[in-house]
């Protein structure tokens, strides 16, 4: 904590810095508020009607912040009275407001100084102005706020500045930052081709492009293969319901509001789903289940359709239609732990596969002053639950953190957080322990004894919506994906047009080994070809000139290293099916 | 004509000789119509308060017949006045509605007679009653009918006969009969766990059980195997969008009524989809085109949901919740030929897969008369592709016939009926030319000429729906799927538990080799166990026993046919790693 503390003292020091340069520039600037924020700091101004400030002015304020920072020692900080404190600020309403405020709250009011700069202030400043590392600052945006944040209000003119400790950290957050706009999901799902927005379709509604399918249908494929080894079935069921299926699921009607509204049919209502679990309940329902059959593990390529409001739809992160290999397990509760841990195995498999190297799983529990509205009303059940998923979370070498109050309405929750390769979080998946459900659905197996129990339900997307991880991995990959994620993968490029016949035969012998490739049979250059294969993040591209047809062989050139020289076909076939396999 | 004509006469005179047998019987019963009907006729009656008849009476009343038959000669029919009409049925208030209808529409009274049994009756009778075959003809049914086929009147009772001419037709017809009732895709479905219905997912609804969703993979591997061959694309897009987006296809207003109702979401109306081209063509309207990257073929997965009224809903070959392998081809006029052939070609590739031998295409085309009303009014366009495709067909060796009037409302529309392992008649696919909908949607691409050209569609889905395909597969097959296509390809069976062990081994094994396999242990008889295999319709059987342990073999039983003998795992492997391949 005393490290945070120190870095929000220097970015509010660093507050007042900024809007002592900005009244020395812009005389009749009326001053309001300067907090501390993530990374850095804020103040907001009321510029004179003759004129403010716009980016082109953000250096030399900063030059000013360096040259009264010169000056400055210490903040001294002093209790005034309300009036002296009226006075002081006569000119400026909004500083009379701020003083209405701390009268109201009977607070004490202080007055901070440095220099020739005096700021209503409650304080947390560095001890010294020499904390103030010249080098570790920068301003970096100015954009339009309204006053308190309520649109009633006149709009001031906020400006952003950056704060770290050293230059270094400052040098490394702009990197990072810089690297993470570069990675934009966004920007590279619209250059690599990977999805569309369409305004007939609707907003938050992607469509997925050649290229985005060949990713979601190559991580299918893993879900399919990883599950059937351990042992998942697969069912398809439909998109909709009746109503009677969500108010027997309980997601009616306090999970109205996040799903689409209904179609009336025929006299009755149906509801797009805004979750699998109750139709795995219903093929759980379809025949009777004795012990010997769980765990029971069903999974589905479920789509769902959930109602985020428009405003807080963004790119793939937040979507309106969301695919997910979802599952549900269904099984006994001394199934639990042995169960749990194969779930939790199966994530740690998956981050393998993606490199991902750090994780945090966020074990979410219920809040007992609150059974019976945001939680269902089973005290003993959550504790006994929660205990469980706490003890296995506890023997595994998984790192997580333990929230109350933001269970799921069934039973305790676990978000899966990752980091991308720069270094960004992403709440990707959850993983849910649900003992009510399957009582609402009046699911139950025969056990040894012979009588009818209830079974308990493990949710589980380990890869999350198709639509996150995706893009998640366009960032955490920078677009380059590996080889056996490549929507194309290796393209052809013949020198000339001499060269075109033998080029083409290569290309199609790749076609026929399943390989995606494709073939470059315009007449650019060898180098703008070369050029364009790595722009398109193409993991390798075969040149084929008179050398190579003479040899047999082909060069190969790669997007991440550089040229791996001649080889022939066979041996090349051999290295990518490798590669593909190991999926490395 | 002259045969249907015989069989149609011969069919009606059967319904006289019904009647005469039951009023004969049941004295006090009033008949009322008996026509004949497809493979045979019915008649309905009125029996006294004091009582009628029941299924238990069809073979008296059949012997009847047949003792009646003998006493008859020929039917000899004459005109009557209205008079004498009414005054012959005169305690039959039945048949004086007849009379009072046929007077309406100014037309003569004829009463045909045959022993003692005189009907009022338009004629069509066998010449001689010595054409009725008395072994050719049964009584199969009894059922409620309400007088003329409205629930306000009352409910008679009608019954139903087969009649042939021959005893062989008859016979081979009620074995036919038999056959698709034990190949029954609901009875099946239910009885190999293949799909399931819900109330409170809804009519019409399928959820696929694992046996089923294995089923589906594997047609959608294959045709994604095919597709891909083919030079397809494959994207994914969402089930739903906005209003505009039928309107701007046409779909609003005119498919309305067979489109669940819209979803009100912030404004805008929703549609759950009906047809995947809409979406097709956005992704296509996504980047520029040129004629160099046509025939563009865009494949999906596609769900659609139609709003069929649920009086029509019939296990899967109905329902309101579709997959299928759709794709859009988009194309040149100049390229519609090769294309249109290479559909087609595909079409005869998945029917030599499927052992289909018979089969038909019904090219629909417009209705000049409606240009502008049922088809968008593009006179010349119509005539072009009409023709494009005539000759197209023509020229190719699959069986078609032209229908008028029934074309898709965007251009000609070829139906694919195929025919069941045991005859019966299927709808399959469609295939559809079109015109209009790129030009809707403002799709183009630059020609050779550097102008912009509105590209002509194909839409195709060769498979048709997953559901009536796997419906008709099921009939097909009897449940017995070929190997490849078979939810559970073998089934160990140890005979004792001393074999467990190394039963368990071989089990494993074939799942290693990504064998669909079941373990059988049991504590059953091998001779039930072989019983079950079989009535489950899994292909193969591994026993395994002293002998087997022994000599290190195991011994194969056969659904299909009779015991394998012992082989080698290896040599197992190798047979069904091939029969699989081969699709055989």
């Amino acid at each position: 904590m005393e490290k945070t503390g120190n870095l929000e003292y220097l970015r509010h020091s660093l507050a007042h810095l900024l809007a002592a340069a900005v009244l020395e520039l812009h005389p009749g600037t009326k001053n309001t508020i300067g907090p501390a924020i993530e990374n850095g700091f804020y103040y907001d101004f009321d510029f004179p009607p003759e004129g403010g400030s716009s980016s082109a002015d953000l250096p030399t304020i900063e030059k000013k912040m360096r040259k009264i920072l010169k000056t400055w020692k210490e903040f001294s900080g002093k209790g005034v009275t309300e009036k002296e404190a009226r006075e002081f600020f006569k000119d400026n309403q909004y500083k009379q407001e701020l003083i209405d405020e701390i009268i109201s709250k009977k607070e004490k009011i202080t007055l901070y100084t440095s220099g020739n700069f005096t700021d209503l202030c409650r304080g947390g400043h560095v001890e010294n102005t020499a904390e103030i590392n010249p080098d570790a600052f920068k301003l970096t945006r100015i954009a339009g706020a309204y006053w308190r944040g309520d649109e009633k209000n006149k709009m001031l003119t906020r400006i952003y500045g950056l704060a770290f400790k050293t230059k270094e950290e400052l040098d490394e957050h702009i990197k990072m930052q810089e690297e993470a706009e570069k990675r934009d999901h966004r920007k590279l799902g619209k250059e690599l081709k990977i999805f569309t927005f369409d305004d007939d379709v609707g907003p938050g509604l992607p469509l997925w492009l050649p290229n985005g399918a060949i990713i979601i249908e190559e991580l299918e494929k893993l879900a399919k293969e990883t599950e059937l080894q351990a042992g998942y079935v697969r069912v398809r069921t439909p998109h909709i319901a009746k109503e009677s299926m969500y108010l027997k699921s309980g997601h009616l009607p306090f999970y109205q509001d996040t799903m689409f509204p209904p179609m009336e049919l025929e006299g009755g209502r149906y509801y797009l789903r805004a979750m699998n679990c109750p139709h795995h309940h219903k093929i759980y329902a379809s025949e009777q289940r004795s012990y010997r059959d769980l765990p029971l593990r069903i999974a589905e390529y479920g789509t769902v359709y959930r109602h985020e409001k428009s405003g807080e739809l963004f790119g793939l992160m937040r979507v309106r239609f969301l695919q997910m290999n979802d599952a549900h397990i269904y099984l006994t509760p001394d199934q639990f732990e042995d169960e749990f841990n194969r779930v939790n195995d199966m994530y740690l498999h998956y981050f393998e596969i993606f490199g991902i190297k750090k994780y945090l799983m966020r074990f979410s529990t219920h809040d007992p002053a609150r059974l019976g509205e945001k939680f269902v009303n089973e005290p003993e059940l959550w504790e006994k639950t929660e205990d469980m998923v706490r003890k296995v979370l506890g023997k595994s070498k998984i790192p997580y953190v333990e929230v109350a109050n933001e269970a799921a309405f069934y039973g305790p929750k676990i978000d899966v957080q990752v980091w991308s390769a720069i270094g960004r979080e992403f709440s990707l998946a959850t993983n849910q322990v649900d003992f009510a459900q399957p009582r609402r659905f009046e699911l139950v197996y025969i056990d040894k004894d012979n009588k009818e129990k209830t079974p308990l339900c493990i949710h589980r997307a380990p890869l999350g919506t198709h639509e996150r991880f995706i893009g998640f991995l366009i960032e955490h990959y920078a677009g380059a994906f590996p080889l056996w994620l490549a929507p194309v993968q290796i393209r052809v490029l013949p020198i000339g047009r001499a060269h075109q016949e033998y080029a083409r035969k290569i290309y199609t012998t790749l076609l026929d080994q399943n390989i995606r490739a494709e073939l470059d049979d315009s007449d650019e250059t060898l180098n703008k070809k070369i050029r364009q294969f790595k722009i398109k993040k193409i993991p390798y591209a075969l040149v084929i000139g008179d050398k190579e047809i003479e040899s047999k062989k082909v060069t190969v050139e790669s997007r991440d290293k550089e040229s791996l020289g001649q080889m022939s076909l066979e041996n090349l076939l051999k290295k990518v099916t490798k590669e593909i396999t190991e999926k490395k």
